[in-house]
């Protein structure tokens, strides 16, 4: 039977990699490296520096191929969502029929974790669902992007027995979400946290978590919001990519 | 300076632990091994076992302590909560003031991650800003129940796009939170998920998860719900404790 891996491999350091991540690196014949758009290049170097730091013996392969994108023209969301996802579902099946032989094991290596905005899982269980080819799976947690951004503030994510909402920048559009004091925004291009009232949220911004380039700033959103939105409009136009985080908190 | 880390060690498998934590556990002199209530021998055991299998030099100190605990008949949560951390806080300045030496590192060993439903980190906070022994400290990250949770049931956290709220047992007692349909419970010692109505929802749960004693149950609420509380009842009093979390799901 075909095996595949879905490795987390953390948010940006190296040093995130599990233990599990690397006994799983190291149990694997061939890598797909998936990436797209401006970061590429860095991000297919990143991860072949985790194979080539962690993996002892180095009889493996890796198969390069560039991830499908959304079509931004299309309106629906979620419509494009499922047609990228579909689109990825037919290279990862691809993959997996055509570059790991039938006892060999195939790893798709993912930043942060799994189960964190990411599609690998579900397109998996696509594939199985669909008469594609026949493998079993596992997949091995990651430190997310929301764990490295709270450990570098040294800021909990949640207040003492109160809730915490992960969501995405497009989602902030309508407003902090009711009923919780932690809000995680991941996924926004456009700094949806100016269309919030700021006068009692406080904001923990990171970028480049865990890397050379990390940013950090912190403070009342009120008092650091536009230096925020300078420093990081300067950022991604000095790297042509961006990948950032932040949580908000209403102090009670 | 005196330095001080707060290391995440991971949820229940030692191979959780990161390669961060590995390389901290072996700057550290001192470390200092607090647990509580009915699983407090094998978790102090399950630290002492990291410890060994990860550090290289044997050349460090292990100062054990009982964890103070939360009062149960003070009928205001918060209230208790507070006085807990009080408590915990004047342990842990004790415990630093009194075991680091001025040039060495000590440390305290999280389960999970640092900065979900953890204290440690307010409780340096509050060290710090109270006029208690000067030191500086760093947080270390680290897989959590959450993470480990959707690994092995393999089941993506968010759903395409939605937000994922993570909540305690006491809270979802109140129902299921607005606007959100993933919601992840912790700390919930009183199957709070009976109190839904399960027409509509999936679980996905577990407890003692990543250890030998692992136990994973998913499907309708409404099918499993049973099931589980049985389970978990038996496991409860099998073992003394139990350590388990759960994901509930509205399909859309």
């Amino acid at each position: 039977m075909k095996k595949i891996l879905i490795i987390g491999i953390g948010a940006g350091n190296p040093d995130y990699i599990t233990m599990q991540a690397v006994k799983a690196l190291n149990q694997v014949d061939v890598f797909f490296i998936l990436d797209k758009g401006p970061a590429k290049e860095k991000l297919t170097r990143l991860r072949k520096d985790i194979c080539e730091q962690y993996i002892t013996d180095p009889n493996y392969r890796v198969v390069e191929a560039t991830l499908p994108e959304r079509d931004r023209h299309q309106p629906d969301y979620d419509q494009a969502v499922g047609d990228l996802n579909d689109a990825k579902q037919a290279l990862f099946a691809q993959l997996i029929r055509d570059e790991v032989a039938e006892d060999q094991c195939g790893a798709f290596l993912v930043w942060g974790d799994p189960s964190l905005y990411d599609s690998t899982i579900r397109i998996l269980d696509g594939i199985l669902a669909a008469d594609g080819p026949v493998f079993e799976y596992d997949v091995i947690p990651g430190i997310t992007s929301v764990q490295a951004l709270t450990a570098r503030h040294k800021v909990p994510l949640n207040q003492i027995g109160r809730a915490v909402e992960i969501t995405t920048g497009r989602r902030l559009l309508r407003g902090m979400p009711e009923g919780v004091d932690s809000v995680v925004v991941m996924l926004d291009n456009n700094n949806a946290w100016r269309q919030l009232p700021d006068a009692d949220l406080s904001i923990y911004w990171g970028a480049y978590i865990g890397t050379p380039d990390e940013i950090l700033i912190s403070g009342k959103l009120a008092e650091v919001g536009e230096e925020i939105e300078r420093v990081r409009t300067a950022a991604r136009e000095a790297n042509g990519w961006i990948m950032d985080t932040y949580l908000l908190r209403r102090e009670s």
